[in-house]
């Protein structure tokens, strides 16, 4: 029944999921300063998004805050931590460690955000039975088979443009049903499979042509 | 006289901004594959973009193909990458040397999409004074001098949350006009000052939230 999904599950619009772990940043600050209530009208202020906009997101999470007292500020973090999936753990494997996927595998922050890279998989034979951090590399034709015993939520993929889609093939065959892909590449993948895109180049090209537009003013 | 600004310092639009960096892949890819035409409708196909869409954007770098025989694949990878300020070099500096600071730092993938790291800032005594990869790392309190001397074009912002606004100020007094911000805060400049928003953890949230609402279909 339709009725009984919970609000954890449901399909929230993306600006909402961009806007969620900014009010966590900010709860989780103002927690370490040991402040006990926020109203919606501080947090409007603090992040510059309308108060109402901010009622309504967090309406999502079935939290609602007191009238003249706000929310409280411990519970209303670890609440969003815990709807964000930030306090679960996710396993995840990287498909490409060359410089920006090796970078991921470096990355330990990822870890408080609910993610664990438990495998590399790489083509390069300097790198297949190496280890990074301590998270080992294999190649990626043992994927499938790795797969099987290993069972990772999610793959990100840093592979070179020219082999995307191939490798795409590759991680749904496997049984994965989620990829992060960093690749400026549209890859395309059954629709049972989750597909979230961060091109950083993109966002460079973003902030060259802002920073030129703005020096023209 | 607005007449004269070319396109490349117009402020376009973000969507564009987004889309450009995929016909760029895509046409890279086929001119290494010694494709010499491509039409839009090629271009859609493979990158599921409508081709109007296509033909829009490419109109914004004053670049047409010919009837029925579309773009030239080579001419139109060296318009887009030079048009979306990948062919340039920008000098960046990255404040926040930890884990994905540091990150950032060995991601040399950054200087083919034109950005160059020349330093790094933190206030970590460990780090101060050494180097990641042959970049120096300086303490915080010495950029504006550094600034003064150097001239970097970019702030790479990847500090601890609590201190994202303090350090964006000192960003902003040292005088460098663009902010490129990996924290999940929403940190405030003058508005002569350009600021895009990288938060890879935002983008972990909705592949969570799409990964429950897939497995309940």
């Amino acid at each position: 029944m339709i009725e009984t999904k919970t609000t954890q599950h449901m399909a929230l619009p993306e600006p909402t999921l961009r806007r969620l772990p900014w009010y966590l940043a900010y709860v989780k600050m103002l927690d370490r300063q040991h402040v006990v209530h926020v109203s919606s009208t501080q947090i409007s202020k603090a992040l510059s998004v309308d108060s109402s906009q901010i009622a309504k997101d967090l309406s999502f999470l079935n939290i609602r805050g007191k009238t003249r007292i706000g929310y409280e500020v411990h519970s209303l973090a670890q609440t969003l931590a815990d709807f964000l999936g930030f306090t679960q753990h996710h396993r995840a494997v990287v498909i490409g460690v060359g410089s920006l996927g090796g970078a991921l595998l470096r990355d330990v922050g990822l870890s408080q955000y609910g993610l664990n890279i438990v495998a590399g998989f790489d083509t390069n034979p300097s790198l297949v039975g190496s280890d990074i951090v301590g998270t080992p590399i294999y190649h990626i034709d043992r994927l499938a088979e790795w797969q099987h015993e290993n069972k990772a939520d999610i793959a990100i993929l840093a592979v070179p443009v020219e082999h995307a889609q191939e490798v795409t093939d590759q991680v749904v065959d496997s049984g994965i049903k989620a990829i992060w892909n960093f690749t400026p590449v549209r890859i395309k993948t059954p629709a049972d499979v989750t597909i979230a895109n961060t091109s950083i180049y993109a966002h460079l090209a973003i902030i060259y042509n802002r920073m030129n537009a703005n020096a023209e003013v």
